[in-house]
C-alpha cells in the first residue's frame, strides 16, 4: 500500500473526526468528547482513531484548532474582502451573528461554550481556548481602531470592541438557551447604535 | 433521638452540600458534580448524602436553586433598598460586577457557566437554568423600564437591558478566562455611557 495514500486517508479521517468532535463539544463541552464514542458514531475503527490523537487532551486541543478554522472561515475571512474600518467592522458583526444564528455548530458558538467550560480550569486546554478567543478579540479591536483612525467612528476602540464582543456573545447565549431569534434582533439594534458613525 | 434534631441536621447538611456543589459547578460545571466526591470532600457519609438528594439530576436542580439564592442575595436584594429607576439600575450593575469580581463562586458567575453548559441540552436542568437566567433578565428589563418611565433615561428598555446584561456577562467571561481586572473596568465604562441619563 503506497505510503502517500495511507497518509491522505489519515488526514481525511482526522478532519472527519475533528468536525464531528467540534459539533459534539458545542453541545456537550470538550469534556463530553470521547475517542471511543466518536469512533463508534463515525463507524471508524477505535484503534485507528486512538492512533490519530493519542489522548483525550490531544483530541480536545486539535478540536479547538479545527473549530477556530471553521469560525475564521465564516466570520473573519469573508470580512477581509470588505473595505477596512467601519464596513469591515459591520461585516464582522453580521457574519458573527449569522454564524451563531445558522448554527454552524449545533450548540451555537463553539467558543462561547468551551470558553465557559474551561475559563477557570488552568492547563493546556484553557490556554488554547483563551488564545483563540483573544485572537478574535484582537481582530475586533484592531478593526475598531481602523474605523476610528479613518474618522468613521468617534469612540474609544477598546471600549467599543468590548461592547461589540459582549453583544455578539449575549445574542448567542440567549438564543441558544431560550430559542427564537429575538436576541439576534436586539444585538443588531444595539450594534447599529454603536456603529452609527 | 428527637425527630426535630435529625431534621435540623439534615437541613444543615443539605445547605453545606449545596454550597460546595455550587462552588464546584462554577468551575467544573454541573456535570462535574458527584454525590460521592462531595461526600468525600465534606467528610460526610455517602449514604447520608445520597439519601438527601437521591440522584445526580436532583442534586443539579437543588444546586441551581441554592446558587440563585446566593446570586439574589448579592446582586438583587441589596439593590431593592435603593430608590427605583436609575439609582437601582446602577446598583444592580455594580453589585453584579462585584459579585463576579469578588469570586463569590470560585469559577466566577455560576449562571454564566451552567448557562453555557446546558443551553443546548433539553431537559429539567436546562429549564431550571433558563428560568433563573430569565428571572434576572426580567429584573434588569423592569428596572430599565422604570428608569425610562421616570424620565431618567431615554432608551428602549428592552435593548438597554440586553446591552447591560451583555456587558456584565462579557466582563465575567473575559476576567475569568484571562485573569486581571481590565474587563471589569471596560464594562464599567460602557455601562456608565449607557446610564449617563
Amino acid at each position: 500500500m503506497p505510503v502517500d495514500g495511507r497518509l491522505a486517508r489519515g488526514d481525511a479521517t482526522r478532519r472527519l473526526v475533528l468536525r464531528r468532535a467540534a459539533d459534539v463539544a458545542s453541545v456537550d463541552g470538550l469534556d463530553g468528547l470521547s475517542l471511543g464514542r466518536l469512533a463508534g458514531e463515525l463507524e471508524l475503527s477505535k484503534s485507528g482513531v486512538f492512533a490519530l490523537f493519542g489522548s483525550k487532551e490531544e483530541l480536545q486541543l486539535a478540536t479547538i484548532q479545527a473549530a477556530f478554522g471553521i469560525f475564521e472561515a465564516h466570520v473573519v475571512t469573508p470580512a477581509s474582502a470588505v473595505p477596512p474600518g467601519l464596513p469591515r467592522l459591520r461585516a464582522i458583526c453580521e457574519n458573527w451573528l449569522e454564524y451563531s444564528e445558522n448554527r454552524v455548530f449545533p450548540g451555537g458558538c463553539f467558543f462561547f461554550n468551551v470558553g465557559a467550560e474551561f475559563d477557570a480550569r488552568p492547563g493546556r486546554v484553557h490556554d488554547a481556548v483563551a488564545s483563540a478567543s483573544g485572537s478574535f478579540a484582537s481582530v475586533i479591536r484592531e478593526t475598531c481602531g481602523e474605523a476610528v483612525a479613518l474618522g468613521q467612528l468617534d469612540a474609544d476602540p477598546e471600549v467599543l470592541a468590548f461592547e461589540l464582543h459582549a453583544l455578539g456573545r449575549a445574542a448567542n447565549a440567549d438564543a441558544v438557551l431560550n430559542g427564537g431569534t429575538r436576541a439576534y434582533a436586539l444585538a443588531r439594534r444595539a450594534m447599529r447604535a454603536r456603529l452609527a458613525g
